[in-house]
Order: C-alpha cells, then sequence, then structure tokens
C-alpha cells in the first residue's frame, strides 16, 4: 500500500497504473474467481452492473475475509460491524461475497437469480434491507453514505449510553463501500459534512476510485481536489494506488482506519473499471453486462475454461471456508459480554437488552398530558408539550431539528446535545456522544437520510425524530422516501405547514406537498387540528412500528377544540359533529380544522344549512378502517355531499369530497390571517362557497361525482 | 482589506473582531442610516430579519455603489450585472438598497410594506422574481447560489456564442450573497463543485461570515475548513476581516474577483449578525425585531434622533444619487455597441437580438418529424427523435443530463460540451463555452437549480432542457418547484418512468411521483403514449412560454399507435377510440396507454363489454379545456364509469375515474414484463379486473360515486 498525501489522479487509462501485484496465490485464484462470478451472473441475462463490483473485488476480500466483524450465520448479530453499499447498483458485489462468507439464504441458485423473473429472488437490482445480510437499501446515490453516518452514529450513541470500563457492549465499526456519485449528490456532501463535524472514528469510507461515470471520464463533470476536501471536511485521508490487487495494502489501510483516534477515514482505492474485460476502464463496462466472447476471453486469460460458468472451486472455497466459525465466535463472546454486564449493571443491563429488542416501556403513553390548557395554542408547540416528555424519559428517541430549534419547540428541559466532547473545549459546543438532541444544521435531505441510518441500526432500537418547516420536507423527500421504502419507524415533525405560516411567503407555503405524501406508500402523513389530536398524531405514529410518520403542525395558534379526540386520530377521520339531517358535510383538517366548525355554525344560523363536521387528520389511516365505518364517516353514500376545507392542492381528496375549498397556485407573502383571507379562507367567505356550491348542485349546474375546485 | 489564507474563525463574540474602522464619514453615515432602516422596517410589525441585513450593510455599499454594474432605471438592461441574494430571508438588504439606489418601483412607502397585510406589496418575506430589480426568487436556502451558477453559465455561453473581437455585447458579473446555509445544503454545494469545474471566474460568491445560525454558532454542526474546502473544489479564496466596516477592503476584494482569470471566488467576509444591537453577535438577531427601546438605544449611539424612524437624510441621499445616471450610461453605451455590432455582422446581430428578445424563430415546429417508424420504440428514444433535431438547429435551447448521457438519448450530431475549454489540455475534455450540451454529473438537484438561473438570465433567451431517470426528479423537486414558482421555461425529460422499468427495483420505480408534479402549480407533466403523442409532449412544453414541463417517458419500448395524435396532447386528454354506446371509458396514460387499447379489445371479443378509450397525457393542460369538452372526452355525466390504467398511486385521479387500476405498494425489481405481471398488469388481469368491477357496479356492491382501486 502506498499511503501518500498525493491528490486525486485525473488519468483514467489501465495502463497508466502502476500494478504491484503483491499477490499470494491463493488471493490470485479467488479474485479471479470472483470477477468471472460477476461476468457470469451479468451474462445470463445479458444485463446488470459489472464493472465496479470486479474493479473492488480486493476490497471485498480485504473487508469480509480480514478486517470485517460479522457472524454469516447469526446476520442479525447486534454488535456486527456494518457494511453499507452505497453505489447500489454493484449490489452482486456484495450479493456474491454474502454467498461465498456464507450467509444461508444467499444460495448458489439465489446468487443466480439476479435480473431473473423469480419473485422471491434475494438478488434484487439493488440492495434491499429485507434481505440476510443487508443493512440498508440502497441505489439512489448518496443516500447510503448518509445512512452509513448514521449508523455509525447509533453505535456512538448506543456505546455512551450503555458502555462501562471492561464492557464495550456496543463498539462496532460502519464500513461504506462508494463511488464517484455519492462525492456529486448533495446528501452525500452534506453527510460527509456531518461526520467530520461529529468526528465519527468509527465510520470508514472507502471510495471506488475508478474514474468512471455513466457518461464517461469523471472528469467531464468534476475536476476538485477530493482528498483536499474531505481533509477540509474533518476526515482522514489514505491512499491506495493499486485497489485492484494490493489486499496487503488495502487491509492496512482498513486497519489504520478503524484505529482512527477522533475522525472518519477517506480510504480513497484506485481501481479499474471493468478490469480485465475489453471494456476495462471505460463506462461500458458500468451498466451492461461484457458480451459473451469477452467473458470467454477473460476465463482464457485467467486460465479458467471458457465453456464452465459460475466456477467456484475448491480453493475459493476453502478461502472462506472458516467465517462463519469465526463469526459465531464474536456471538458467543457478546454474548457472554452482555451476560456479565446485566449481573453487574442490573438495570442498565434490562434496558441495554429491551433496548436491543427494540421495545418502549408498557406505560409510555403516561407521559403524554391527558388534558390540555385552554388558551390557543399552535399545534408546533402543542407537539413539543405531547411529546417532550417522552424524549425527556425515553433514551429510544434521538430528536433533532435542520436548524430550527427556535420554530421547532423540540427542546426538553436538560436536553443534551449529540457532540463529540472535545468541541467543549474547541468551541465551546456542550455536548457529548450520549446526547440525544442532533443540530443538522441546514442540511434536510441529510437530517432523513442520516435518521434512516440510525433507525436502521436494529428494528426500533433508536427512533429518529426530525424535525423542520413543512416545505423543507421537499428537499429531504428522497430520503423520507427510502424510509418508507425500508419500513423504518421514523417520525417527522413538519412545523409551519399551510398559508397560514404567513409572511415567508410562497416558497415557504406548502401549496402541493401534501399530495406527495398522501401518496407515498408505507407513511403516514397526519395534520393535527388542535393539542388533542397533536396527542393522538404522537400515539399513531409512535405505534407504527414500521411506518414512518409526518406529522404536520402550523406555526399559527389553533383553538382547542371540544370534540376532538386523540383516539379518532388512530381512525384517519371522524365525526366531529354529527347530525343525521345535515345536506352537507364539511370535512376540517389540521390548522383549517376549527374553521369547517365556525363555517358549519354559519351555515345554520345565516343559510339555515345544517352541516356535519368530519375531522380527516389522516387519509391513509382512514384508508386502513372498514368500508362500513368509511362510509359511517363520511355519508356520502346517503346522498350528502362533501366539501374539504384546505388550503393545498386537493389532489387525492376527490377520492373523500364532492367538492374542495382548495388552492390552485403558488401562496402569497402575507401575514397569516391576511394570506387565509387573500385565499379566501375567512369564515364569510367559506360559508359563501359552501351555500353557493349547495344551491348549483340543487339547481343542477354541478353534477355530483363531478370533482369541483371552490 | 486582510487577503489572508487563514482559515474559518471559529469565535463569534463580536468584541474579539479586530475592527479597523476605515471609514469615510460619509460611509459611516450611509452605515448608520442603512442599519437604522432595517432596525425600523423590522420594528413596525415586530418581525422579520433585520440582523443578517444590518451585519451586511458594508458589503452592500461596496457592491451598489463602487462595482456592480446595473442602471435601476432600466432593471432589465440586458448586460446588468446580477445579483442574487441566496439567503434570501435578509430580503430587507436588497429592497433598502434598491430603494436607496433609485429603482423607481421600490418607493419609501412601498419599502415600509414589508410584513404589513399589502396585497401589492413588493416586500414579500423573501425576494421575488417578478418585482423590478430581483434577479431571482429565494428563500429555499441553496438555490440562490445554485442560480447564481446558471446566471453566470449563461453569460459564458451567450458571450462565446456571440461576442467578436471589439464586440463583447455579452460581459456582465454574477454577485452572489450566501449565509452559512447556503454552504450546508446539498444543492448548495453541488453548485460550488459545478462552478469550479467550469471555472466560471465571472461569479464571485460574498459569505456574509456571521458564524451564527438559527440554533447558535455554526459550531454546533459546522467545523469545517471553508475556505481549504472551497479551494479544493477550484474557487480562489479572498478573506475579509473587518466586513462590517471596511469597505475599501470589501471593495478591493470584488475588483481582484471580477478581474479572476479562470476561478470563480469566494469572499469570506467576517461580519456581525446584528450589529449594534442589544442581540448582536447571536442568534437571537437573526429572525426576530430587536425591540423598541433597542432600536432606540441604536439611534441614541448613532447620534439619530430616537423617534424618528425611516430616517434618510440628505447626505445618504446624495451618496446614492448619480447611480441612475451612471446606469443609464452603460445602457447606452450597450445599446450603441449592439448597434455597430450588428452592422458588421448583420446575421448574428440579428440571432442575438431575436435571442435578446426570447424569441424563437417561427418555423421551430419544422425540425420535428411528421411521421415514425412503425417499429415498437421507447418513448426515451421518441424523445430524442423528436427533439435532437430542434437542439441541433437553435442555439437557444441548453441540454443536460445527470450522468445520463447513454440513458436518455439527448445527444444530437455534433453536439458540443460545455466545458471551460483548457480541460482540452489538462483533462483531455473536449468543448468550450459556446457548447449546449451540460454533464452535470450525479447532481439533480443543482442540474435543476442551475437551470433555473440558465433560464432566469433573461426570458426565454436560455430554454434549459435537463434530463434523467424520473425517480431522480424527486431530488430535483424543490428547484422544479422554483421554476415552476417564477413561471420560467425549462425543460425536464425524466425517462425511465413507471415500474416498466424494471430490474432497477423499488428505488427507481416512480409510484407516487407523479402525484406531486400533477399537484405542483404552474408545471405540466406529460406521460406521452408513442412517438406521435410524444412530438405533442415536446410542443407543447416548449410552446409554455411560462411554465416547466416534464416530459416523462419509458425505458421499454412502446408499440406506435394508429389513433394518437400530438394535437391532442394539447388538449390535455382526447378520445383514442369512441364508441358511441360503450358502458366503460378506459384511461389510458403514457407507456401503459397501449395497455388501455389492448383491454378495450379483449373486453369486447371475450366479455361482450364495449369500451371506449381516452388517452390522457397530461391532467394541467385537460383541467385548461372547457366543462363541455371536458365532459364530451370522458362521458362520465352520461353514466359511462371510467377505470384509469396506470401504474402509480392514483392521488388525483378520483377526479376523472371511478375507479383505477393502480399500484398501493413501492415495487418490485423484476425484469419490466414481469414487474407488469407482478402488479397485474397484463391484458388479462386488466381485462378480468375491469370486468369484474363492471359487474360489482351492476350488482350493487360497489357505489359509483366511491372511487376505488382495483
Amino acid at each position: 500500500m502506498t499511503v501518500t498525501n498525493g491528490v486525486h489522479v485525473h488519468k483514467s487509462v489501465p495502463s497508466a497504473l502502476p500494478l504491484v501485484q503483491k499477490l499470494s496465490k491463493d488471493h490470485d485464484l479467488v479474485l479471479k474467481t470472483f470477477r468471472l462470478l460477476i461476468a457470469d451472473l451479468c451474462q445470463q441475462f445479458s444485463g446488470g452492473h459489472p464493472g465496479g463490483a470486479v474493479g473492488m473485488a480486493a476490497i471485498g476480500v480485504s473487508l469480509w475475509k480480514y478486517v470485517m466483524r460479522y457472524a454469516p450465520h447469526t446476520p442479525d448479530f447486534f454488535n456486527r460491524d456494518r457494511f453499507v453499499l452505497s453505489n447500489g447498483h454493484t449490489c452482486l458485489f456484495q450479493y456474491s461475497f454474502l454467498h461465498l462468507t456464507g450467509y444461508k439464504a444467499m444460495t448458489l441458485e439465489q446468487l443466480k437469480s439476479y435480473h431473473s423473473d423469480r419473485v422471491d429472488a434475494l438478488c434484487p437490482g439493488h440492495p434491499e434491507i429485507e434481505h440476510e445480510g443487508i443493512e440498508v437499501t440502497t441505489g439512489p446515490l448518496g443516500q447510503g453514505i448518509a445512512n452509513a453516518v448514521g449508523l455509525a452514529m447509533a453505535t456512538k450513541n448506543l456505546a455512551a449510553t450503555y458502555n462501562r470500563p471492561g464492557y464495550d457492549v456496543v463498539d462496532n465499526h460502519t464500513w461504506c463501500m462508494i463511488g464517484d456519485a455519492c462525492l456529486q449528490e448533495g446528501v452525500g456532501l452534506e453527510a460527509i459534512s456531518l461526520a467530520g463535524h461529529f468526528r465519527l472514528n468509527n465510520l470508514t469510507v472507502m471510495y471506488d476510485n475508478n474514474q468512471i461515470t455513466c457518461d464517461g471520464s469523471v472528469d467531464l463533470t468534476n475536476t476538485e481536489d477530493v482528498n483536499a476536501k474531505m481533509r477540509a471536511c474533518g476526515w482522514n485521508v489514505i491512499d491506495v494506488e493499486d485497489g485492484c490487487f494490493d489486499i496487503e495494502g488495502i487491509v492496512s489501510a482498513l486497519e489504520q482506519a478503524r484505529a482512527s483516534k477522533d475522525k472518519p477515514t477517506f480510504i480513497n482505492v484506485r481501481t479499474v473499471i471493468g478490469l480485465d474485460s475489453s471494456v476495462a476502464g471505460t463506462a461500458v463496462a458500468h451498466g451492461a453486462a461484457y458480451g459473451t466472447s469477452s467473458v470467454a476471453d477473460i476465463k482464457t486469460l485467467y486460465g479458467f475454461d471458457p465453456e464452465d460458468h459460475f466456477v467456484i472451486g475448491d480453493t475459493a472455497r476453502e478461502f472462506f471456508k472458516g467465517l462463519p466459525a469465526r463469526g459465531q465466535n464474536y456471538v458467543q463472546e457478546w454474548d457472554q459480554l452482555v451476560k456479565n454486564y446485566t449481573t453487574e449493571y442490573p438495570e442498565l443491563g434490562a434496558e441495554f437488552q429491551a433496548r436491543v429488542r427494540g421495545e418502549l416501556p408498557a406505560d409510555w403513553q403516561k407521559y403524554i398530558p391527558t388534558n390540555f390548557p385552554e388558551k390557543p395554542t399552535a399545534s408546533r408547540a402543542s407537539s413539543g408539550l405531547v411529546f417532550n416528555p417522552i424524549a425527556k424519559e425515553l433514551k429510544t428517541f434521538m430528536v433533532g431539528t435542520a436548524d430550527l430549534s427556535p420554530s421547532v419547540n423540540m427542546i426538553w428541559p436538560g436536553k443534551v446535545d449529540f457532540q463529540h466532547p472535545d468541541l467543549r473545549t474547541n468551541c465551546k459546543i456542550d455536548g457529548n456522544y450520549s446526547g440525544r438532541y442532533i443540530h443538522w444544521g441546514v442540511r434536510e435531505h441529510a437530517m432523513a437520510a442520516v435518521s434512516n441510518g440510525l433507525a436502521a441500526y436494529a428494528p426500533n432500537t433508536i427512533i429518529p425524530v426530525t424535525s423542520s418547516f413543512f416545505m423543507f420536507y421537499l428537499y429531504a423527500a428522497p430520503a423520507v422516501r427510502m424510509g418508507a421504502l425500508q419500513h423504518l419507524q421514523i417520525i417527522h415533525v413538519a412545523t409551519h405547514d399551510s398559508i397560514g405560516m404567513g409572511e415567508d411567503g410562497p416558497t415557504h407555503q406548502p401549496i402541493e406537498l401534501a399530495a406527495l405524501y398522501r401518496a407515498m406508500p408505507n407513511l403516514l402523513y397526519i395534520r393535527p387540528g388542535d393539542s388533542e389530536e397533536t396527542a393522538g398524531a404522537w400515539i399513531a405514529a409512535i405505534n407504527a412500528k414500521k411506518t414512518p410518520s409526518i406529522i404536520s403542525t402550523s406555526r399559527q395558534v389553533l383553538p382547542q377544540l371540544t370534540n376532538t379526540r386523540r383516539d379518532g386520530v388512530a381512525l384517519g377521520a371522524y365525526v366531529l359533529s354529527e347530525n343525521e339531517s345535515a345536506s352537507v358535510t364539511l370535512i376540517g383538517v389540521g390548522a383549517e380544522l376549527s374553521f369547517a366548525l365556525e363555517v358549519a355554525e354559519k351555515l345554520k344560523t345565516e343559510k339555515g344549512v345544517t352541516a356535519r363536521v368530519v375531522s380527516f387528520p389522516c387519509q391513509r389511516l382512514f384508508e386502513q378502517q372498514t368500508l362500513q365505518y368509511k362510509r359511517d364517516t363520511l355519508r356520502r353514500h346517503q346522498g350528502i355531499s362533501a366539501v374539504v376545507i384546505e388550503p393545498y392542492a386537493p389532489n387525492g381528496w376527490e377520492r373523500y369530497a364532492d367538492a374542495g375549498i382548495s388552492v390552485k397556485r403558488f401562496g402569497h407573502s402575507l401575514p397569516g390571517k391576511a394570506a387565509y383571507k387573500f385565499f379566501g379562507y375567512d369564515i364569510e367567505t367559506l360559508t359563501a362557497k359552501v351555500a353557493d356550491y349547495l344551491d348549483q348542485i340543487k339547481g343542477g349546474e354541478l353534477l355530483r361525482g363531478e370533482f369541483v375546485e371552490l
């Protein structure tokens, strides 16, 4: 290995590489076997991404054989090192090592399912968390590296909370493989900056520096001094010049990384994409099979039989053979350690084991107030009233904000920041790794993506809570999606929803964003209407063990309503004010729920129209109810028209309402009440619109069944 | 000025600053006047963001008085320097200088409208492009700096295309003010990397380094060596130690920046947030008025009368007086230059002037094929057939991709890359600034945000075209939104839509994303069904002069259909196959349009059910049609049920259909056809579902008007 301070090398011609082949005979055979396996796997269905996986072979051997602590036969071993393949399209790299190292589910037959039409394949086009040995689902670039930062933070937090002298019950390392893209994607850059700030010395990023992207040379679009940039971000940097063969050098770099005192480590490994194929060192090697004759040529070059496919010889099998047993040793040592720890620290040990099992104390709801002050309260403040006592008591929750502490009300008395303790001396920043309040900075996307990593450490061991203005969850959306896709429990507290947030104007008023989150599978988007419903929103979110939630709250004060019910929120929608002979149902939502009640009152007193009111905080929870409940709640089958009042794009409400008083354009910068008035959300205008609508339905100018925006 | 190589200073205590007060008497008075104006403007309605604007006063004086070339009385002067306030919450900074320098619309009365309930205020909570003197709408952090990169690229491209010796018809500079957030947000970091790569020496970023964010000290979340990071990204770095007072030093730094030979410049200006207020140097100064007594105290300190408000004395007025006249000189010189240029280069001059007016040649549609090969074609390929001939001929289009050149088919014969010409020598990368093909790298968010800047340079002078997989327009969404909000014409080519994209799996299959873009105001989301409709999609997008579009295309081949019509796309939806006595309308969309036709056929032959088919490429265009057209197209008022076939979340289709064959969960990694089959999108299953639905409606088990997912 050559450790240099050298900068990023700009040439991508393989022949320019100093190919120091420090290879044992076994290594040579194992690397060849691995590379041919990848070539064959792509060739069978003539698709997939061979080049990167082939180029990274020596990195994989170094990791799985010599450095990484894991247990193929106990894949969920709690204190295992985590491996994240952030360049997820090279998934065959990981799948093949899972097979070779003895993960039971990954049989050779399963390995061959890559790109097949087998519905239960364990080898999808990108790694998926559901499958044995996969820590996080990757694919969308930049997400994995951010997840890895979260996994490393989880270790730091659990270690600082539970480790005691002689008992390092949590001390695993996180290894993350990246390609060029993770150094280009904003979410990756945000996460890199955070990892440096938090001084995560238990995180190593290995950069597959093959200088090739889909478009061609990386120099087409990126000519930075990447090592200098990483150093400026607070990382150790180690160069490996011959990443295709120099296993000894890579192992040494990885071990240096694990021994790092106070910085995360970036290992810049020079590799050749599609090594030894006819397209080696070119973009063509990235996303297409080599072709039958090229694969045959490599086999000949390597001294293999061109007619044989998927060959894993005895020497290669032997090379990996002892790994499951080694893994079980780790497991047994750790089990014993935890047993002794629990003997010495019974209370802490019990708490730790409950955390390992992902359990909250059964009586966690006792921390939620049973009732609230009667004064009008912004639901962002209600959210603090409901949740901060829980956060204070239960270490499961790690709570953070994208630089909006004064706005989101997530600080509990005595909260401690998650920080490296040395920042106290250097920058007068208090905190330590057992702290559970995270200053994410103005990095909404990384906030959500790193939180996915915190949640993925082990099921429900840590429940991350993020917070920002609702509008900026559009920045975070790709990561919110990845949380939902992976069935991770994460709670996003989104304040300043609706045009009622006021002066900040159209750039901050989330007209269309609810449509996205209501459509996103496996996500609860909940808009509570007062403190009581906010309690319901939190209960629903904390009970959703495999589903992330967004709790969407108001900047402005809302009246405390009399008939709202926290258990109603769990149903998605419920009748707030019934009237057997109603001629219209008003659907009220979140910050505008009280408007529906006021309009119902005014319709009665001024227009002689009888209205009933349904509170509708969450469409997805409502969809989970029975058809009967849904009909009884909405009563549209009885011919009662429903009008929804929400200053958002109406998309999706057409399923539940016949008309919407909605907003079809971007917002307007005005004080909250003036903004409401500007868009017709004063009680007088709303009442007139509903009455007028009913007249038009009666007069036949409008047809029921044709959704109308009023 | 102190130019040092010193790194980022971590202390935020104002008294620690070396306050070298190199102030002329006039400067002193002007700075005080400006700072009090900001304090008064926030105090009147007790809200807003005073601290940053106050801290940046000397930067503003340096820019508007001494360095920036602009014309207050001709705000849209084509060759003006562009100023972008990326930290948009400090908008009073810009509004106040617009007033002081003589922009006519920004009267003192208008200035006072900040945070008022005046509906036609020119002082919204963040700068808005609609208003005189504002180049781009900012607010969502990180967007502005990316826009600035686009503005600088626009200058480079127009200059390289049209300038001739002695005739620099385009040579303006772009100045961008940022706070800490733009150095934290991923989109900002992506844009910074691009600006360094493209060596945009006509771009200067001024960093208001006050070391304070909402949460407190920047050190809470960011302890990078920011100057070293910027250098690693290819930027010049200049430090200004006393940014509150050292106008001479700031001017010198700005002039150095304008003279930079081949790099963008980053000026790290140390300032104090809320200078001289009781909350100076603290987070409290960021987002709240100082309070009446604090404002009075500052007035006393400055020798002003505490009872007087909004005071702009004669000396301050005099200081800015000559700027409109200076501006008109720039305008006249440029007008004369363009006149002489057009005399010497008549053809080029005429073309340039048409570009300035934002005009395309009237006959641009002639480049679009009138018909297409009959063989099945992926609509991503159709898109290339339609658009690449236009891109080849018309310099208005700048076309780029987020590292997916081989997938998106946007390369025309002879295309030249937009690159700094020196990369040819250093990295063997061909291209120059007149090139119009942009390798954005794996930076979808910056691709869209920088494109907003390209489009904002002047209305329709450049029409940016971006491209990536549809799913990754979720990464780009905040910038796509800002394009729509600003009425910028940008065309996003989103390929690999629908589950039909196959093996890449659920991370790449955009189940819920269409719901976002169909709900987003002022955006056309168009899914064409074959080559003919793809022509229609492009025509609609190119005709939408104030609206961005997403053209959403398939990875997989689609049959060329017989009755599709490009002019039908302009209507949003149209009848593809009519049948007077139909008992069901099948709505077909994009890649699955042919499924609707096949199902209709099978319903007839196998179930004896008569179906009509509507092609529905764009909901927003359809909404713009008359009620009569909409009813005639869908015929739901005649009691005919409509079933939409689209493998997306159905949200929004409930307005047009009674039932949807949709997808309620995330996707699955399978080859395209197998993925369709897995989700029931084979013709047999689809047909059975429609027939079954009709039976259930007939039998009363389902009620019309209750939207059902089949």
